[in-house]
Parts: structure tokens; C-alpha cells; sequence
């Protein structure tokens, strides 16, 4: 298989186009249908599958990084009467399972970073629906701050899912009708059965969009509300900084950057994550701080990337190694220079670290991180890799050079997908733990041993047995079930608290995951397979 | 096939043994492998199914009712060194996906009803396992307050699912490990992958279990503890009330109770459940309150039992009518009596009526309540079951009659899952909906229209339209996916706060339900499938 392109360019765009006026930018969706992903489906009524969706994530993060000017994102199309119809059906019946799942993954992920932007970063988002807005699209609507629904007899929103495919709206929409809209959970009831959906003056009514606007007073309405939405911005993001392209280099055996590379073994199921930390102390001046250069910026893009491969190139690594390598105190450097910076650019990368840090606590892999190498430097904001795995190897070494370290980036904003910070969540119900570690950490590096009693390290062994139990340990993890490990990480990773983005990743991804793999659906005669043809779905009927 | 007896009695116990003395009880498992729920497989090493599990939950309820002395009740077992061994693997192994998903969810209720005693009825529980606990014989420990474990260098706690079955801890064990104990996620990941599990002074500094103790010192501690645990216990139960049996009558339509009747059109794949309400006032004397023929405790058992019967026995039932009939005032007034009683007893039918209507939010079916005959009597408790409806359908007619009231057991005490009242789930994010309702019941009945516009009805329709609408909205209900039905239900029903209840509901019996339907663990060469035979698990290594 060819590997899969993450990175893309606002120049390079197929399905969207990305325009700029005052404060406001404008996505159009302009789906072009010869251009799918892989070969086999038209993508007709500006639905979507993941190349469209990788744009999309592009130009949001595009924003972010280079239009720190643009206070509101207007997203839109202009195909006559329909908005967008939803995720191709045709391209969701010819995937695997295992990409049907990271696909709506992704999706999910690029919406909860709309809803991030619009919570930290001063970019608000209006989803102007001037026509048909239908399944995914719905759902793209439901992550923006404000939605307008044109009031033309006509359009109307509608998760049709569940009466047409006998799946679920999968990118949310139920966990937020519910939750983040409030939408009451009996009209919720009725407008998820609804396959035509919900028009006009109920829509409003029941709280499914936040406007409905007339044709003739389309364009005035959105002008205006994207003012409204912009003027009540007050984060500064800037200075404008332009993110070149990782270019990382791809061969049978592995994936190379500049500071991450990914190496695996197919038959081993396994591979070796490396992160390298700085080379360099971070400038003093703060204001050379802005740059694309910045290892806290490329390291973590190049992460993301790595991470992202790994999902959907790589399905068959069951265990990944993590490593890292460098110098612990330019790490902790960079980490404290960002966290002084006065920038919205500075707060932008430490965003864009938490959110790559998320994607690595929802990455359906066995992640063991290993500190076993005198250089490695599981500090700060690396250190963060090690309490995301699911393990935490550390060699007990003689020349004491093997440790961890913490610094501003463990002190609580790289918050995961539940809210508390990954100190917080290791040591849940035990607050003073984390606290006791924080104070440890300031006073400098704390070596393996010592990181064990401290809870930081699952396993601290000396070099007598160190190799043995790591090899035994992935040799393992790699001969069991990849379904139960997934279920089984997914329950003990998110401890705690449950928000908007755990329910839908543990909750309603684990529901559509199920039924995904249920005859009713994906079987012969399920209605995703027969989508668009004549025969009509056999269902059995049991309920579980 | 045979319907279902739910209903037991401690004389007719075979797998365990109630004995008492002083304010400790004490239940010993010994399960007898020659009596399974269903032949074709045998009962070995105190492992348990279905019939196992009614005992267990019969014993809980009982000692809530007829034993209010009872403090603490000890779980324990007196095979040589073997506590329980977990659910049934071959019962697993020959059950219907649909059987297995309900099976867990009973017994999932059951041990959040040991919580539920503890937690809110002066009944703690300690689990005294002289010998091996393994899978759902932990996940029993864990449901109490207090897990003690031999000391003996041999017996151990494990969740050998993952690595031995491919399917997870299927009993909230997972859930209750890291956010009930707090057991540390990583160590948590360790201790789900070895199938052996862990024992003696690791399993206590873990947190896995709270006392290791030695074969010498067992007894005297099991004593000690007991009467420790007792002697917190601040919450008084009684008078004591036998709970007589139900003994409804079972037909090929229908099954009838006193006050319950559930018939069925297996052709439609429609049921539909009355409840009728109280036939006479609550007596005027508070004394008089304590029986069990006190329509609070009996209609609500029988509802109860009810529910099981729809889940377990007629799987193929997708929709289901509630309607009510009786006199709403007489509702209200025991609802009234109850909340204004001060006994043990009167508390403990609240708990039952709150416990009963969780287990119709939880029961995987489409619900529709119906109001639309003028001695319909959805009033306080029985609102209750319309609030917890995927929708409600109210006759607006002529005569006014029809209409729905509430009482003291809208205001808060019948929480749901989440910890949300009905009234509170359903105006999320309103609370002043909530009050403003309750506000408005307290002045009087609530006719249809008024309803529907308050917010506690659906639909409300005239004469004209009512019938046509109903009539299609249930045919197009039973059309659908029964798979699609029960995630979207799931999303839809739990709103707002998640707690260990909706995790354990919501998350991982989830995954669970996805993992159970693998080929690596249902397949012909899954590891549920090979369990015990020579051959081994063959798997798709896929990641998802």
C-alpha cells in the first residue's frame, strides 16, 4: 500500500478553498468528486473521506500558525442546495474495519480541534448551511460555535445513519446534540430517526442550529454574525510563523525527521518510537523564539505525523517502543522558555504539544516507553510520552545518568482528553502524589530507582535483568488479542473525570465500533453494504 | 424456550449459603457444578452463570428487606484454595452474543446494587477470598468495601481475560480498578495482561487488595474485620418485611402480574408493558406502611421482574409501549407517604423503585410511553418511567382527563445512572426547566398540551392525528437496526455527568460488546472459542 500523505498545503487543496478577508478567513467546500482518497468511489454532494478531512485539519492548523489576524472561520459551500451530505457511504462499505475506525478517529479529532481553537486560541468558526446538511456534515456543523441553517422550505439538517445505514453518526453528533448543544434527549430521539431530518423553524426550535436565515438575507446574515463572533475574541495569537513541510524520509523499515523516527519490525509486530530532544538551547531573545524551527514546534508536528502513519499505514504494530534521546536540560529549557513567553505564537505550539500528546493517548497501540540509554531524556514535555504509555521501562544504571526530570510543561497544562493533567490522572485520588513529585522535580533530576518509588516508573530493574524483562514483556504484549488490548487501554487510560471528547472517544466510538462489525450493518444484506442499491437490508433482530 | 425463573428464595439456593449471626451475615459460595443455568456445560472451581448470579442478587435484596440486623455480609467460599473462579468460560462460549452482553449487564447490576446497599442502607460488604480469584470472582471483590486475600504464597487476584480469552474483564472490573481504587493505570496494565495475577505483599501495595492475611490468622481477622466494618454502619433498616414471590402468569402473550403486565407480539417485534397503579390510599397509620403487599414495593418488583424477562427471553422485541393506568392521586399519595415515612423499610422501597427504574434506563430496548386513555396515571413514580422513555406520547383530549402529575419522587431521590434526576437529564443545562416544571406539578395535574409544552411530552396530538402518528412511529422503530438502536439509545440516554455506573454501562460494556463479537475471541479459532482444548487461538493482528 502507498503510504498515506498527512501533510498537505493551502496550494495544494483539492476539496476546499481557503480565502481571507479582515478578520475573517472563508472555507468553501468544493468536494471534487474524481479526487477520493483511494480509488473506487466518487465523493458526489460535497461528501467527504479522509483526503477532504485532512485538508480541512490543514487549514485549521494553518490558521492558528499563519492568519494569527483571523478571529473567525467561516466554513461553507456552494453547491446549489446542498452544504455537504456526510462521510462517503460507498468509500465507508469498500474500508476495513481498521480504517473505518481510525478514519472516524481523525474526524473526530480535527473537530475537537475547531472547538479548541474557538476555547483557547481566539478562532471562532460559524458553519453557514446553505443547503442540505446531512450526517458528518451535521456534524462538522455541531463543532462550530454557531451554525445558520438557510430557510428555504428545503434544507434541513438530518443524521440519517441509523435509518439509512444502520450505523451511528460517528464524529460526535449524538454526545453533541446532547451534551454540548442540549438538545433534549427526546428530540434527540426523534431527529436521529428521522431520516429526512429537521427544517426550518423547528430546527431552531429544538436547538439544532442557532439560526435560520432566508435566502435574500443569506450573505448580510453571515457577514454580520461572523463580526459578532469575531469581536468577541480576546486571545492574540501572532506573530505569523509559516509551517514548512516535514518531508520526512520513508523506507521499508522505517519513518525519518528531523528529531522523531519511526522504526518497525512487521513480523515482529512491533515498533521503535525515537524522539530526539533539542540540539540547542532555545534563543534568549524572546522574540527569536517565533519559528517554525523551534524543536518544541517541529519536534511535536513531526510526532503528530509519526502518529498518524502509524494508525493507518501500520495496522498491524501491536507494541511500540518509546525512546527518547538527548540532552534532559535543553528539553526542560525549551519547555520553561515557551511557558514565559508572552506570545499568542508560544501558547500556539504548547496548544499544538497538548493536542499531539491527546492524539498519543488515543492512539490504539500497546505503548511502552523505555528510558535505558544514557542519553535519554524523559523530561518535561518528553516526559509526558512516558506517562501516556501504558508502561514505563527504566534501567537502574550504574553511572546514575538515567533519570527523568520535570518542568512547566508537567505543572498541569498539557491536560489530556479528560481534563486532568497526566501526573493527575497517574496518581488519581492521590493529589498530594503528584504534588510530592512536582517539588521532587524542582530540585533536579531523579534517577530511575528513585522514579519507581515515586510512581513515575512502572518497572525499575538493574541491567541483570532489565533486557530480559523489557523483551519478554513486548514478546508478549505482542501475542495477545489486539481487540481486548484496545478495550482493555481505552478502559485504564482515561481514569477520572469524563468530558465532551472521552465520550466520544470511549463511549460512542466504542458503540460504533461494535456495530461496525455487526451483520445489520456491514454484513451481506446489511444496509451499508447494500447502500444505494435496489435490495432492500435484512436485519436480525435480536437486541443486545 | 423455557422462560427464565428470576425469582429464588434462600431455601432453594444451590450454589451458596446464607447463614447468620449477630449483625453479620454470611453468604458462602459453593457452587454446584451439576446444576448449570442451562446444560451443556459444567460448573467447575466455584465458577458462575446466570443461576449463580439470581442467587447472589436474591441474597443482597433480601437482607435489605427481611434482615435489617444484618451490618456487614461476608462473601466467602470454603473450596481448598479457590475463592470463585470467574463467569463460566463455556458457558460463555455457548451463549448468543445477545445472551452474553445480558448476562454481564445483570451481573454488573447486581454488584452495583452491593455498592448501592453499603453506599446507602447500613449493609457493607467484605469479600474473604481463602484462595484463588480470578475474572468475575475479582470483579465480585471489588464490588465490596473490603477484599481480603490469603497469604498462603499461592493464592492470587487476576484478570487473566485479556491474555487467556482475547475479551475483557466483562464485570466493571476494569472501571473499578483504577477509579474506584485507584490503582495506578500502568500497574493496572500489568496486573490485566498477566494471566497468573498477583498475590500476597505486591497485591496489597498495589492497592489491588486490602489485607493479605495468613491461613493461622483468617478466621479471627474475617471476625475482626466484619464486626470493624459493622460498627460504621450509621443507616438503620426495617421493620423487617418477607418479600413474598411474584408468581406472575406466564402465557404465550403475555406476562401478567398484579399490577404489571408485559404482552408481546413477537410478529410486530412490539411489547406492551402497563403498570397500574395503587387500587386504595396508603393506610393513614405509619406503622401500617410496612408490608410487602404495599403497592410501591410489589408493583415495582414486579416491573423488575418484568424487565428481566423482556431482556432475557424475548430478544427479539424491539419496541416497547408504557402506559399506565389507575388514579394518579393515589400515586402521588403513596409516592408522598413514602417520602414522609421515617422507617428503614419506607427507604428501602424508595432505593427498590430507584434501582428498578435505572434498570429500565439500562434495558436495551426502544421505549415509548404512551399516555392516551383517560385513567392513564403517569403521576410521580410512574412519571418516572415516561421521563426515562426514548420519547413520550400524549393524547391531547376532549374531556380533559388526560394529563401527568408529579410528587416527591420527581424532586431529586430517583437519580439515574449519571446522578441526575429524570427531570435534571432531561433539561440539561436548563435547571430552571426542572423547577419550573416541578413548580407548575405542584399546583395540580398537567394536562397534554400544557405537557408538551413544558417539556415533559414528546408529542402531544389531538384525536385526529394521535393514532396514525403513534402507529407509524412504532412501525418505523421496529424497522430499524436493533444494533444501531441500542449505541444510539446509549448516547442518547446518558447525558450529562459519567460515574462509575455509566462507565462501566456505557464504556466498557461497550468495548466489551465490540470485543465479543471479534473473531479473536468468538471466531472459530478465537481464544474464548479454544478455551480448554489443545489448539491454539489463532489471530487477526489488525489494530483498530
Amino acid at each position: 500500500m502507498d503510504p498515506t500523505q498527512f501533510e498537505t498545503h493551502p496550494s495544494r487543496y483539492r476539496h476546499w478553498r481557503l480565502t481571507f478577508g479582515g478578520d475573517t478567513a472563508t472555507l468553501v467546500m468544493a468536494v471534487d468528486g474524481d479526487h477520493p482518497h483511494r480509488p473506487g468511489y466518487e465523493l458526489k454532494l460535497n461528501s467527504y473521506d479522509l483526503s477532504v478531512d485532512l485538508e480541512l485539519a490543514d487549514a485549521v492548523q494553518r490558521l492558528r500558525f499563519e492568519h494569527p489576524q483571523v478571529k473567525v472561520l467561516v466554513i461553507t459551500a456552494e453547491l446549489d442546495r446542498v452544504f455537504c451530505s456526510g462521510a462517503n457511504i460507498y468509500m465507508l462499505g469498500l474500508s476495513s474495519h481498521s480504517f473505518k475506525v481510525n478514519f472516524c478517529k481523525f474526524t473526530n479529532e480535527t473537530r475537537l480541534y475547531l472547538e479548541d481553537a474557538s476555547a483557547n486560541s481566539g478562532l471562532a468558526s460559524l458553519c453557514a448551511c446553505k443547503g442540505t446538511t446531512a450526517g458528518g456534515g451535521y456534524e462538522l456543523a455541531l463543532a462550530c460555535d454557531e451554525t445558520m441553517l438557510v430557510d428555504d422550505g428545503n434544507s434541513a439538517v438530518s443524521f440519517p445513519e441509523t435509518p439509512l445505514l444502520a450505523v451511528l453518526p460517528g464524529t460526535g453528533g449524538l454526545t453533541r446534540l446532547v451534551d454540548k448543544r442540549k438538545v433534549r434527549r427526546d428530540r434527540a430521539d426523534v431527529f436521529c430517526t428521522t431520516a429526512e431530518g429537521i427544517k426550518g423553524k423547528r430546527a431552531k426550535d429544538w436547538g439544532l442550529v442557532d439560526h435560520i436565515v432566508s435566502r435574500s438575507k443569506w450573505d448580510e446574515t453571515v457577514t454580520q454574525r461572523a463580526k459578532t463572533l469575531a469581536a468577541r475574541q480576546t486571545v492574540v495569537r501572532g506573530p505569523a510563523v509559516e509551517l514548512p513541510a516535514l518531508a520526512p524520509k520513508l523506507t521499508d523499515k522505517a519513518i525519518t525527521y528531523r528529531y522523531v523516527e519511526l522504526a518497525f519490525d512487521p513480523t515482529a509486530r512491533t515498533a521503535a518510537l525515537l524522539v530526539k530532544g533539542p540540539e540547542t538551547p532555545p534563543p534568549a531573545d524572546p522574540a527569536a523564539l517565533t519559528s517554525a524551527e523551534l524543536w518544541s514546534l517541529h519536534a511535536f508536528r513531526e510526532l503528530d505525523d509519526a502518529l498518524l502513519r502509524l494508525r493507518f499505514d501500520l495496522p498491524d504494530i501491536g507494541v511500540v517502543t518509546v525512546r527518547t534521546s538527548g540532552d534532559p536540560k535543553l528539553v526542560v529549557a525549551h519547555d520553561e522558555a515557551l511557558a514565559k513567553a508572552t506570545t499568542g505564537f508560544a501558547r500556539e505550539v504548547r496548544l499544538l504539544q497538548r493536542r499531539v500528546l491527546k492524539r498519543f493517548d488515543n492512539t490504539a497501540r500497546s505503548f511502552y516507553a523505555v528510558a535505558d540509554q544514557a542519553d535519554s531524556c524523559f523530561a518535561g514535555s518528553l516526559l509526558e510520552l512516558a506517562l501516556g504509555a501504558d508502561r514505563f521501562y527504566m534501567l537502574i544504571d550504574k553511572a546514575g545518568k538515567i533519570g527523568v526530570a520535570t518542568s512547566a510543561a508537567n505543572h498541569g497544562f498539557m491536560t489530556t482528553s479528560s481534563g486532568l493533567s497526566r501526573l493527575e490522572a497517574r496518581f488519581y485520588g492521590e493529589p498530594a502524589r503528584a504534588g510530592k513529585l512536582l517539588a521532587r522535580g524542582s530540585e533536579g533530576p531523579i534517577l530511575s530507582e528513585e522514579a519507581e518509588q515515586l510512581g513515575v516508573a512502572t518497572i525499575a530493574a538493574d541491567d541483570i535483568d532489565f533486557e530480559d524483562e523489557l523483551r519478554i514483556a513486548i514478546e508478549e504484549r505482542a501475542s495477545l488479542s489486539p481487540d481486548a488490548l484496545t478495550g482493555m487501554e481505552q478502559s485504564l487510560r482515561f481514569v477520572g473525570p469524563e468530558t465532551l471528547e472521552t465520550k466520544i472517544f470511549g463511549r460512542l466510538s466504542a458503540w460504533q465500533n461494535w456495530i461496525f462489525t455487526r451483520a445489520n450493518s456491514t454484513g451481506e444484506h446489511g444496509a451499508l453494504t447494500l447502500y444505494g442499491q435496489p435490495e432492500r437490508p435484512q436485519f436480525q433482530w435480536k437486541r443486545t
